[in-house]
């Protein structure tokens, strides 16, 4: 069984009632599981995970957002989080036999219904952008809600789905795919956070280093110690060994050594896989071989 | 949700449609999954691969006993391979969420249900075994079906649950718990067979070297390389990397090097884990925090 992951962003963060009647309309479709949702109050916004394989997964967040649609009203919302919409961000995010494109597809299908049947103007964005200057949400959400009105008149910025009108209570919303975010953090026996902060540079994609990698030195003071702290934004094209092995190499030239790492949050199996695969230097290792994975399937 | 594996073998390997219907019984248990089956006719045995949840398992292999009772007559049974009975072994392995003790407890409760409903002798073995002769399966099967009447008279092999008396058609059941056993090999940049014997004796349980695990030296002729094949039955006790590491330490000192390593057929999630555990020096990781794991909970 394919299983996606999604991550809705929600522009409500007070009202817990509106957010449980959000989650409740989620979970209403079956086959759909919601793994964890938070809200913050000075955001004003919730993050909710769902997971779902590849036929389920659309409903089940199409449920959330007309929901949404029904209970915000952006024409009153303030939050410290940028947002232009009630349902404000959907990625989609491959996590077992489900390929990137196929995420793609998701978002596609799912921004065709919400600007259809919502009549609310969806954009596109990452990998499912349909042009490169809309790939960065961070562009796509420039000038927020309170902008948007305007904004959606360039050509540049017409919405991919729905209508080329302003929806006032609803705003609009970014729907893309990108690939699962591991935070990985190697620990050095150091206190030297200079240190950690040279090898972070060193490590980190923006710093000449490894692809798909951001990182940066933190002090951890209690345990008298620093760490490389990173966002593994695509375990398959920089998987977790790689990093810690360069961070390893990194710090022999400050006679520092690596004494453990840790693994915050959810992580897929498959970013774990790479590295014993790696590490055991196993020849010819298939998935299918991970007794788990034979379970579920057909 | 929990995952229990159990592997009986049949005492039936050249009647394809009795090895069918003894695989539809088990698989007409609604939470059970066929995983694999394959029978050889030399031995004139079928070893079937099962998996369900620790409070369906006992029905699937239920079922399929009860069949194997019905269709096949040990009176008549040839093969090369030791057995005393139509179903000749059962053993129940924990994968995941299941302790060997549970594991334990189950096979008490299938050797108490094929004795009282079937009507057939059974005798723990391994770490479900009532008393410490009985733990080793090929002491248990000692004289074969054809000894069995006459072994079932000493009291040290009166059985732990069924009749007391001889069944001649269905002969006796062995129902034990044991870990999964991972087939695991590594390979050397040497063809000299002397070198990995050496090796395979300093590794093995048997020399001294790691609990739980089996080794011994083979030729890969056609790559014109050694191996070391391992069965680890134990990975909790010693896990796939330990093997790997201190294979690599005493190849060093012919100055041989570990150039790959396999792992044949299936795996349980865990014996990975574990591997990448010691590899990235994971503090406090949990193994809730793989995103599959969390799926299939509650």
């Amino acid at each position: 069984m394919s299983i996606v992951q999604c991550v809705p962003n929600f522009s409500e963060g007070m009202n817990q009632e509106v957010v449980e009647k959000i989650v409740e309309a989620i979970r209403s479709v079956e086959g759909i599981k919601v793994l964890d949702y938070s809200s913050d109050k000075d955001h004003n916004r919730t993050v909710v995970t769902l997971v779902g394989s590849k036929e389920k997964i659309v409903e089940g967040v199409f449920q959330g957002a007309k929901k949404a649609a029904e209970l915000i009203d952006m024409t009153t919302h303030k939050g410290e989080h940028p947002r232009m919409g009630a349902t404000d961000v959907i990625p989609f995010i491959p996590i077992k036999d489900v390929t990137m494109e196929e995420c793609i597809d998701l978002a596609r299908t799912l921004g065709q219904r919400i600007g259809e049947e919502l009549k609310i103007p969806v954009y596109l964005y990452e990998k499912a952008a349909s042009a490169t200057h809309r790939t960065n949400l961070a562009k796509v959400r420039k000038g927020e809600y309170e902008g948007l009105q305007e904004k959606m008149q360039e050509d540049k910025w017409k919405p991919d789905y729905g209508p080329s009108a302003f929806n006032p209570k609803s705003g609009a919303t970014a729907v893309g795919a990108r690939m699962p975010l591991v935070a990985f953090n190697v620990n050095l026996d150091t206190n030297n956070i200079d240190i950690a902060n040279k090898i972070a540079k060193n490590v980190r994609h923006a710093g000449g280093g490894l692809h798909s990698v951001k990182a940066m030195g933190v002090e951890l003071k209690e345990r008298g110690i620093v760490q490389i702290s990173m966002n593994m934004v695509d375990y398959k094209k920089t998987p977790l060994y790689r990093a810690k092995e360069l961070i390893k190499v990194e710090a022999q030239r400050y006679g520092v050594s690596v004494i453990g790492s840790e693994v915050i949050g959810l992580v897929p199996m498959d970013a774990l896989i790479e590295t014993v695969d790696y590490y055991l230097g196993l020849e010819e290792f298939k998935k299918d071989q991970i007794l788990e994975n034979r379970l579920f399937q057909g």
